[in-house]
């Protein structure tokens, strides 16, 4: 192996700089810019001057870890210098001219992959972790790099493989047509716990894809019950115009808005009502297209005012939002038991935040793993048809040699995502969304 | 003293980025953060969770310094975490929360000086270090980091105090007419010596600013001798407009160019030649304005045509170049041993960059101390008036107390270079131009 070389901080002007060294040449190659490092004892600092000949390049703080416990898993020097751009792309010159190549993005996690120091998901968490922008992103990625979808899936993997052994293993003794190693109602019983684990995976992908992208949510309702002023009030910002003038609203805006980590996409859109204004149509029509691929549906009422009835398709939750309280009267707030009372106007929105938080918060709470992956949901909707096709075959009495096909599916679909099984093409995929450095 | 915390590495998303910690509670906060840091050893790595209840926000790596061998020489934790921008803000947010403050720019440096871990230039060198460009530059401010400034000064300064501190006591006799502690011809030579140092340090910094604003270099000569192409072809591309006509060239054309790690500021200028045309006057006059501010001058000539005549200020230097030699005979050649020949238009123009090279070389090898920092300059030049004073003074037989005043503001001058002196206001001035994180 290439003994790489790259800056592993972010691009810039900075106090500092880390250049990362990573190979069987990694201390050998620094040893001869410093002067001192043989004796290094793993995972100590030290302070060096990095030269060549007379000329002094700078003053480093160098730290050595040793093969295997680094991450790459082999020997990494890590060269903290100044941070000027000069002296950053200097030292990494120094260390090609020594014989090192310049780093491909991600080429270290995909060593650390490579050499067995994380399985595909962790490595892919590593991206994440670095791309992660609020809290819920960040948790997402940390969960994953700790192992947990890897740990669910090796899991059942291991249970499935044996299953399929054993019905691998009646097909060798096929002469002997009622052999059955494999107990068929304890398969029944295991591709039924399978299909489930897997239908609620593929399930929380649509959250944990909304955190990666936002979780979408739309504001609809009758014309002027104040959705444009609940929007502006979660915002805290005049973002949408408003006017006593019904179908203000005419294109659907939009913003994102941060709450307690997690990011939420709101869409005001224009008010609900029959009218044959054309312009006003198009825009109902858009404020129904966007509801429909909303994951939340804020419906906003107001007490004596026409109530939209929306249904909220599969997956969709709807809050019902009562505005313009401030108006009532004590006795009348007590009828709005079904929905949240609020007044925009007056900025009383704190419940719709809290409803907000509590409803996503509860839909990652569902079992711990989520899916935010592209590649795992795919691959795991490969898997989970496969195991389907088990199931359906279990119940036809199907023979052990068709039921190993669909069995080596589902064991192929689920090992792509932990990487056991893996092409160079998928890797080369997965590895160059990476930044160089890492 | 605060414990203060900043994110050490270049602004932005990068696969890994550091955040120091600097001050008495470094140690203990960032272990109520990580658990695991109590028993660590100084100068060393381990790896640790950052979490706080439930929540963990990164894995990270931690090294550990102990005062007084760190940076600042307070304790020292520095956080290698994830590079992403939410994960680097939250960090510090943690610490903040925890009790850390937030670091005012250059405040790590700042307390390095205060703790007498470098002086005054050594802490202004690290700033010159990470806003250096071209190996030149990080010359200057290596040198400068590694004291040499300081040392030189240093050394002046000392014995100057000796003498200070004996003519100082004979002013306590002041009874004894005769007494003189302080061996006037001892203090004359010196005097000299110092006036001799301070004048090189004087001369050195007409480099040294060159060299962190580029070296200028003005092209003159008649019209039509290939500046402009000659101009082009120290480029490497096609900057300036180039053609036959006389008075091509009108405004000053102007671009860097960097040699062998030093920057030159290239003036092309427009044709020097006696001329009714008011616009082409114009042109001239900005070409002699551009060649009195010019450290080197190019004067290009062409066998058979006017030579400028251009009388080089004191500290130009002037080079003369034979352009279109290729359409000489080899005998005629043999007779522009004076200058160096070219052919600009065929790029047979080594030489040139060679000479560029080599005059700035010679001028940095003068004594081996350049001065490049403007507030050295000033403090030097006020030194260099004072003990001017004091030599005049001891050869006009000034009495002891007049001395005095004079050796007094020469090493007041003197001790403000390297921070022995110094006030806040300049503290602040100097520190307030790093960035954070240093």
């Amino acid at each position: 192996m290439d003994t790489i070389a790259a800056i592993s901080t972010p691009y810039g002007v900075g106090g500092i700089a880390v250049v990362r060294v990573s190979g069987e040449e990694a201390i050998e190659t620094v040893e001869r810019l410093t002067g001192s490092l043989g004796s290094a004892k793993p995972y100590s600092v030290r302070h060096a001057y990095l030269r060549r000949g007379d000329e002094v390049l700078d003053e480093v703080l160098v730290t050595v870890f040793r093969a295997p416990h680094s991450y790459t898993g082999e020997d990494v020097v890590e060269i903290a210098c100044h941070g000027s751009l000069y002296i950053q792309q200097e030292v990494l010159r120094w260390l090609t001219d020594a014989g090192c190549r310049t780093a491909r993005a991600g080429e270290f996690t995909e060593r650390a992959f490579m050499n067995g120091k994380m399985d595909l998901t962790q490595a892919e968490a590593v991206a994440d972790l670095i791309a992660a922008e609020t809290r819920a992103e960040k948790d997402l990625a940390m969960s994953q790099l700790r192992g947990k979808v890897s740990t669910e899936l090796n899991e059942l993997r291991e249970r499935l493989l044996h299953f399929t052994s054993l019905i691998e293993l009646e097909l060798d003794f096929a002469d002997h047509e009622e052999l059955e190693f494999a107990d068929r109602s304890e398969l029944r019983a295991l591709s039924h716990e399978i299909e489930t684990r897997l239908s609620a995976l593929i399930a929380s992908f649509r959250t944990g894809n909304a955190i990666r992208n936002g979780i979408p949510v739309a504001i609809i309702g009758a014309p002027n019950v104040g959705k444009s002023t609940l929007l502006n009030a979660l915002l805290g910002e005049q973002r949408a115009i408003v006017s006593d003038i019904q179908g203000t609203t005419r294109d659907t805006v939009e913003d994102t808005l941060i709450l307690d980590g997690i990011l939420f996409r709101l869409i005001d859109t224009a008010g609900l009502r029959e009218t044959h204004d054309t312009l006003e149509n198009l825009g109902i029509e858009r404020s129904l297209a966007a509801a429909d691929k909303a994951q939340i549906i804020l419906s906003v009422t107001e007490m004596g005012k026409e109530t939209v009835n929306y249904q909220p398709k599969e997956g969709q939750q709807l809050i019902k939002i009562y505005n313009k309280v401030d108006l009532l009267m004590p006795d009348e707030r007590m009828n709005l038991i079904d929905g949240l009372c609020i007044s925009a106007k007056h900025g009383v929105i704190e419940q719709v935040k809290n409803k907000l938080v509590q409803i996503v918060r509860a839909s990652l709470n569902t079992g711990g793993v989520v899916l935010s992956n592209q590649r795992h949901y795919e691959a795991i909707c490969r898997a989970h048809e496969a195991i389907q096709r088990v199931e359906q075959g279990l119940e036809d009495g199907l023979s052990g040699e068709l039921l190993s096909m669909d069995l080596q599916d589902c064991l192929t679909a689920l090992g792509e995502v932990t990487g056991q099984i893996s092409s160079q093409e998928v890797l080369n995929n997965i590895f160059s969304k990476f930044c160089i450095g890492k």
